[in-house]
């Protein structure tokens, strides 16, 4: 079996898996499930083990039905964010943010019970019908929220761990909806040795760059 | 000395406070402290005892100079948004987000060293003249990112731990540049009493809504 198609098999299961990009890019690594396998506990382990941001990755699909906007084009109606707006990164890409949302039944928004309640019923609605997404995600869903939404563009098209995180949902057969965190370091973000081990350690997959691009 | 001043003393020297705001309003502890004070260690601090979303909370002044919107009234602008923007959270009170930011000598934006270089290099644009804020500010930030900024609608108006932690500031005599995190407990928000004993063993001071707004 392939290495993505392992990784995939692991993550259907609702186990975490680790991907690393490459040392040429952000040189980051994520820890990454299927987020309506999301639990407060699963919520708690992104918390302690990553420490980045928790967030929710979708695909241009689900955003263009949803409506879904780049956090970045939303900027543009505010003439005096102009000068601000990322065109590119630093390390070359735009950025996949979108706006940031709380289940609407949160108190707080950031406890593990809200967040993982955010995960999991935008994953749910994300594998109902899709004439059904529109309507069932401004029924349960506000912003501005806790848990940020990423877009992917495509992974012909930009080679990020949103876009990583939503091949290996497609190879798996699941929904277009990941939780992804990113793995901080001490200082630095993590190096590809260090996230390998501790997904070793873990009993996680580890997935990098070039299983998905090659060499 | 009252429990005010003895707080702003500590923040002043570069201490963490905690702020608990009251049962019956989020029934959350923030960990809080001088944006300019910040350090990668203070920021590795903020993401294992709190575990929240680091947040830096600045006055209306600033955000009216440098020309900072609410979030909620950027989403506004996207009329597809209109059904799900909060009108008012669960616990009453309109949300403070306004923009994310990264400082732009950050590399993903995300780990300590960025974080905390964009906590601090904000902090140090706020201690400036006022005639400096905003043309300092878009020399030195980019949004989106990875650093959510609050901005308080004062301690008249909402009783949230954007308004104390400024309103310790202001009593500090330090510019109005506050980094915020919540700090989550196992599953639910940390309890009023979880949350001082965690202030008292670290040597924190531990205040709450009743400190600033009586009984």
């Amino acid at each position: 079996m392939s290495v993505l198609k392992n990784a995939a098999a692991s993550l259907k299961k609702g186990n975490f898996i680790v991907v690393y990009d490459s040392d040429g890019r952000e040189g980051e690594a994520d820890l990454i499930f299927c987020a309506k396998c999301a639990s407060p506990r699963a919520v708690s382990i992104m918390r302690e083990k990553a420490g980045g941001l928790l967030c929710l990755a979708t695909s241009p699909e689900v955003a263009q039905k949803i409506g879904l906007p780049f956090m970045s084009d939303l900027l543009l109606s505010d003439e005096r964010l102009a000068e601000i707006i990322y065109n590119k990164t630093k390390y070359g890409d735009k950025p996949a943010f979108s706006i940031s949302i709380n289940h609407r039944e949160s108190k707080t928004g950031i406890s593990d019970d809200d967040r993982s309640r955010t995960l999991t019923e935008f994953g749910k609605i994300v594998s109902m019908p899709k004439t059904a997404w529109r309507r069932s995600f401004v029924k349960a869903f506000r912003t501005p929220g806790h848990v940020n939404l990423l877009i992917g563009r495509g992974i012909e098209n930009r080679r990020g761990h949103t876009e990583m995180a939503l091949e290996i949902a497609r190879i798996a057969g699941i929904p277009p909806a990941m939780a992804l965190c990113e793995i901080t370091g001490t200082r630095r973000q993590m190096t590809r040795d260090a996230a390998k081990k501790i997904a070793r350690e873990n009993g996680w997959v580890f997935l990098e760059g070039k299983d998905f691009f090659g060499e």
